[in-house]
């Protein structure tokens, strides 16, 4: 295989979206290269016009695979499950325990960290983002707490790691970013907590990845 | 089967996201009761004790069905895809297609909706919401218009209505409730116009439910 057919992650260290797609190509032990995308440099490298081409949403991550190009962390998630379905599953084979997963991640994708993410923290101003980040981090982490305490095990849903893990811990990582108070949170975080000893986690993690700057790496 | 195993659907009129799973129960030929939650009557009728028992975040839709209850539109459409598989399905049967349903299904579900749903509009103040839910749903629709031009046939992907479509149609609808100029997006346009002669389609409306007020009715 040649090296250009390597998938291509559009990644960067710090976005939490980004993160979960990292740790599903380091459970599925999918090679990848890195071309990081550096959201506050130059004004945002995502408004280049050359990776709009690439994802005309303007953000990361996005992955070159198999001749296509795919936006969207979920979608790029449960694509690698259906064409690398090997071990480590990323989704149940119980449609029941399916949808708790897919609900539990687009509780946090589509109802958490849309709410704080950096364009919508550029429009509500300097002085408002930190209460706004934490209100949508803790609204949604209340409903995600109640809900866990019935599809846990060691993991969101049971014990084994799922695609709604993949989403949990990157949004416990923004919540401590943001000075939430995770105290009200118990089950967040025991199984964030697990999580992070996890090696596909690790070398996943922000403070590892080749944009990392210095003083942030680990 | 008596009456109470029928699928319920917790819904509101005028939510986009209930709509999304009214149109997949209708292609779905799946007969349910609705049980209204007025988002704005009392406060907004999600916020009582009984509704958080059944979705913790808050929001509609839910589906209790097959003795679980499902918050999240998308889980809850994946979900009734993988249980009635029959036609009309949902998702393409190709692996890269259905990379695009999902990627256009979490642009909006995750990228525009969520940035101008009720609860962040009363967060922006009054005079500030129209700009705001304009601005976010320009933003998406740029792209979505971009990534169509690729994907699309008579529907969103190809010649298949699937779960894009369900999300296509009733973002459309937000957009014109907020003054979107639409002119900018000719295949957007074109799609929904299409979609909105089918029955599935017409019967979801939100003109045409049992919590729709008699002066919105159609």
């Amino acid at each position: 295989m040649s090296e250009s057919s390597k998938p291509i992650l559009y990644s960067y260290f710090r976005s939490s979206c980004s993160w979960r797609v990292r740790i599903a190509l380091a459970l599925k032990g999918i090679d990848y290269e890195t071309v990081p995308i550096n959201l506050t440099k130059d004004g945002g490298q995502q408004f280049s016009a050359e990776f709009q081409t690439l994802n005309p949403m303007k953000q990361v991550p996005a992955l070159k695979i198999d001749g296509i190009t795919i936006g969207q962390s979920l979608a790029i998630i449960e694509y690698l499950e259906e064409t690398r379905p090997a071990p480590p599953r990323l989704l149940p084979q119980d449609p029941k325990k399916r949808a708790s997963v897919r609900m539990i991640s687009d509780l946090i994708a589509g109802g958490i960290q849309p709410l704080q993410n950096l364009s919508v923290l550029k429009q509500v101003g300097t002085e408002n983002q930190l209460p706004w980040a934490q209100k949508a981090i803790s609204f949604g982490f209340n409903a995600l707490e109640q809900i866990l305490q019935n599809t846990a095990g060691n993991f969101c849903v049971g014990d084994e790691v799922s695609m709604a893990d993949l989403c949990l811990v990157p949004q416990v990582a923004n919540a401590e970013r943001f000075k939430v108070d995770l105290g009200p949170f118990p089950t967040i975080s025991r199984i964030n907590k697990t999580l992070l000893a996890l090696e596909a986690f690790q070398v996943s993690h922000p403070c590892r990845q080749p944009d990392t700057p210095a003083e942030l790496r680990a």
